[in-house]
């Protein structure tokens, strides 16, 4: 099955905002099994529309339309799909009163051209926005589909997710299962080369890599008619890939690498704090993002001067005039200085150069300390990390989290 | 003048990046007077990519290409492009040479493969390429262009800004002089209504909105013939917007709120504390990423706990007895303490409720107090606001950055 994605919209041929309803659809069909060859961005111009619509036709199976659907003039997709497909618009009393009670529940004067965005198709398949006012619609003619859904993203996601999806699978047979493999402390050319075989002979399961900065994530995915059957073919493919990587898979589960230590403090009862100098604050943000952090972080110490290292977390002086802030001395007080003043169970802490300038010879800009305290003693890493300011701090940041992850996951730290 | 876009890339249609090259090359454009009606992402698929080619150059004047310049075989947007317009590819020893000293500089091997990065039409305008080893190129044929550039935006923005963008301009007859109005404490709405004539009577400078989180940026853009030209036709639209929005208007030089913050600090030889609860860190990091915050940020006490609030900044066991960690007077003695602690000049304290849970009838989710002590007494502000976790904290910490701005940059706090 082929689909085909046009996007409509002024903004996005402006360059006002990004297409993320594109990968958000493209993402979701790659595994499976239906193919999309082309994406296009049109405006709301009705000869450009109507003429994309032909061509996408001509080639595809399904053609999926982002954007347009709104109640103003400039909004035709509706109007120019259906009259490409031969359909007439007829007012949904039905979709007409949802409309304007979301209205009158939000206390709003509903525009009398509102009414347009219930005018469909009769036979349209309605597709509900429980986000917004315009609902979407499947258009079905000669064996294909057209399906229309409104641009902003926090109402297309779920739509496409809801209900899109679930249609696309029925209409080509099959059900998807998904798992994502988290990975922390490996690159992502190490981690296709110890999978090569794996991601050359995948068919079913798919397995997509994504990577965000320090880090890389496989998706692995099935298409099956059943949960219990995409699960036996997802299984096999993910004790691999645990086996070959080892213990820098920090999660099968959707969770961030924050997220698994948020989870273990809670699962364990036990407190935090954090002592940072060059992550300057997002160590302590990288856990407080998560409701319920307040069980055990009890503080975190941005000393980014010596006076607060010393002050705060009791760093001596002699450390920081003889080896200086950025070194495994420093880091380790800052860290047990931390743990000792919070009477915390554990403290991680960072110290380094993040750049642009800074340095000394043998400790050049990249080089970073963290530290873990804990009732077994204290672990310091020595990191030499590459990338602008904002990459340094952001893969220290990981580092500290990885140190206290397998800590409270493998004991190992 | 009519550009199209084509990206080439199965990266794209899989999902597995977002097009941001689309939004950089869209936003440059716009206000160009270049209009641009069509973008299209087609897969490493000769036939499809022959066809979208010859589609683009029946309706555009310039088609520019991203993707598909690599080494791989999969890699042919060039020849593609090249056999469509006619064009043999042969060999560029300049280039091949600069290609082999870019890999030699990195102490990596050259794989046969990257030759063909070296082939061009022998009539090809070679566009450079620092950031990587494909170059880019621009094939003329009866007065249309194709303009071929890399994929990996860290590569196709520069080249495109130093090289395509002047090609296209001088092609159109144009200069343009771009001019960005950073906007905190109104909405888009709000900004739209008071400047809605700007707005509706735009052609030239042209005005256009980009928003973030919690902010607004307008960016005022001239077509003209020189700098001199286009600062006299944006100053006036400036000394406008500035004239009706007034003093929510805090930088027309592309510098962000807390860069607009930093900046004063180290004018003014002034140093900072900063005193957490609910933004946790990231009022902190908004400071630390600047290089050179060294120069006045002395410590950030990420406060979570009740514990830490009173041991680290003399917070009153009796405020928090009786009117709470939220609340006016928790701010102000967090702020107060922070700054007594720090010895600094100014403090900033935030404390609320971030959610999803908690809050107090009164005080519901969104609630957040932000203060700024200085030496002439403390100032707080009541903020109500609205989204979920993040959304509340990201907010949270541009108020009270705009606290501080406000005080430095008009002693108004």
């Amino acid at each position: 099955m082929i689909a085909e994605l046009i996007c409509v919209g002024t903004e996005l041929l402006m360059g006002q905002i990004v297409n993320t309803d594109a990968q958000y659809i493209a993402r979701s069909l790659a595994p499976s099994g239906i193919d999309m060859y082309h994406q296009v961005v049109v405006g709301d111009n009705p000869g450009r529309l109507t003429e994309a619509v032909q061509t996408a036709l001509s080639r595809a199976d399904v053609v999926l339309f982002s954007g347009g659907l709104g109640p103003t003039d400039d909004d035709l997709t509706k109007e120019t799909v259906s009259a490409a497909l031969g359909k007439e618009l007829i007012l949904f009393e039905d979709e007409w009163e949802k409309i304007q009670s979301y209205f009158r529940s939000r206390n709003r004067a509903i525009a009398p051209n509102n009414k347009k965005q219930a005018m469909f198709p009769k036979d349209a398949i309605i597709l509900p926005n429980p986000n917004g006012t315009a609902p979407g619609c499947i258009l079905e003619k000669d064996g294909k589909a057209a399906i229309l859904m409104p641009g902003p993203p926090r109402e297309l996601f779920p739509m496409f997710h809801d209900y899109v999806m679930p249609y696309l699978l029925k209409k080509s047979g099959h059900k998807l299962y998904s798992r994502e493999v988290r990975i922390f402390g490996v690159g992502e050319s190490d981690v296709a080369y110890r999978l090569d075989d794996l991601f050359k002979n995948q068919t079913n399961p798919t397995i997509a890599p994504y990577c965000k900065t320090g880090e890389v994530t496989l998706r692995v995915t099935a298409r099956c008619q059943t949960d219990e059957e995409g699960k036996s073919i997802v299984s096999p493919v993910l004790d691999q890939i645990k086996k070959r990587l080892g213990d820098v898979v920090y999660d099968t589960d959707g969770h961030e690498l924050a997220e698994v230590c948020h989870r273990a403090l809670i699962a364990s009862g036990k407190t935090l704090a954090v002592a940072e100098s060059c992550t300057g604050g997002r160590l302590a943000d990288a856990f407080i993002c998560y409701p319920g952090s307040s069980a055990y972080f009890i503080e975190g110490d941005v000393t980014y001067s010596n006076d607060a290292k010393m002050r705060r977390l009791g760093v001596k002086a002699e450390t920081l005039d003889t080896v200086g802030a950025v070194s495994e001395e420093c880091a380790r007080e800052m860290a047990e200085g931390a743990r000792a003043a919070a009477h915390a169970d554990y403290a991680l802490s960072t110290t380094g150069y993040a750049g642009p300038d800074g340095g000394e010879p043998d400790k050049p800009v990249g080089t970073v300390f963290v530290a873990l305290a804990s009732a077994d003693g204290t672990v310091v890493k020595r990191l030499t990390l590459f990338g602008d300011r904002d990459r340094i701090r952001h893969t220290a940041t990981l580092h500290a989290l990885d140190l206290l992850r397998r800590k409270l996951c493998t004991n190992e730290a």
